[in-house]
């Protein structure tokens, strides 16, 4: 996937509809949020063997790919505007969850070393 | 950015932790939304001009760059374990979003054709 | 619970701190979603059985107290910010829900009479 | 508002639709998020002071009001299922609250005393 490319199809996008004025940093995180609640509410009520067999449903496959789509725009246009370099926050990021995970210490179990969270 | 060879990454992380049963599309949706829901957090109390003049200092901007990768790393998993073509929804969904908000219609304000849903 | 006194005390502990700048309604919104996100994080890698047994947990309660009562705070103010009558719009939906779900049509399915959400 | 018979009528109106079965604290957590992000997608373009006028429109008022709502009967079935005294934990939510946030120090800004987060 061009990331690149695909921040600059969007920024096309936004100034052809004059929707600069509504991209600030805290509308696109609160827009992501809410996309990522909608791509939740196709889950909420499902068991955790039902949100697997689902995924094979073509129906919700589809209905899943628009929401998965949703927030991986709204988050490549919030990069951008933010001026953030993906590629390395990403590579930054999985060095921290390397060192916050070491494979023996969290194999099975979901925590972190240091702290309150769990997080597979 | 080779979101497919990071997939593989994700998948290699999560397998050397045996995290695979805590990684069903229910948990992850629920994953992603908490992460953006810490993006968010970020901005809560920031007028719009804030949001955007903080992106540039770089204490903020590290942080908001490992909201940014935890989403997105989460969201590269999810579409992994549910079997997704990243790029094909994606596609797919830049051609919904151009017919539902032509340029000519759409321009200055945040309203679809034919919904309720304010979204620039 | 006496909603209207608390709401008293969260106007008087906001005007003692200077914050009723920060407190509109868009903002509030968003803590409101951070900390509903915030309590679903303590749910996230658990199967239903645990979600169910863990609340049974003196330690987990008093954590899922702690977000509950977060979550339950910002609305109550968000509520007084919009002016809005709590008890009205409470049973305005109660009947919307009633109608939109008939008991003999609902039962062990979650799906409303009309729409694309499921909903139990 | 009384939340004790409230939660009273939801226990009823779970039970005649044989919904108890979908009612774990994990998927009620999610759905609370999910209507939590709704509410907030009614803010998320707007500017901070069009959040304030548009409370005063009647339609916007409506619309804010079934999702407050949403979010109330969610949070009060979670704090049903999952055995919390309600009263208890805001009461104790709001001595945590005053202890974190002394009144002369947190004084027009969003800081906690020890803390990470911003939040007024």
């Amino acid at each position: 996937m061009n990331t690149t490319e695909l921040q600059s199809r969007l920024r096309a996008f936004s100034a052809e509809r004059d929707w600069d004025q509504f991209h600030t940093p805290k509308n696109l995180a609160s827009a992501l949020s809410v996309e990522a609640a909608e791509l939740l509410e196709l889950f909420q009520w499902l068991t955790p063997e039902q949100s697997q067999s689902l995924c094979a449903d073509p129906e919700f496959a589809t209905r899943l790919g628009e929401e998965v789509a949703d927030v991986l725009l709204y988050l490549l246009r919030l990069a951008d505007v933010a001026g953030l370099d993906l590629n390395a926050v990403v590579e930054r990021k999985l060095k921290l969850n390397a060192e916050k995970y070491p494979a023996e210490l969290a194999r099975g179990h979901a925590r972190k070393l240091d702290a309150r969270k769990d997080q597979p």
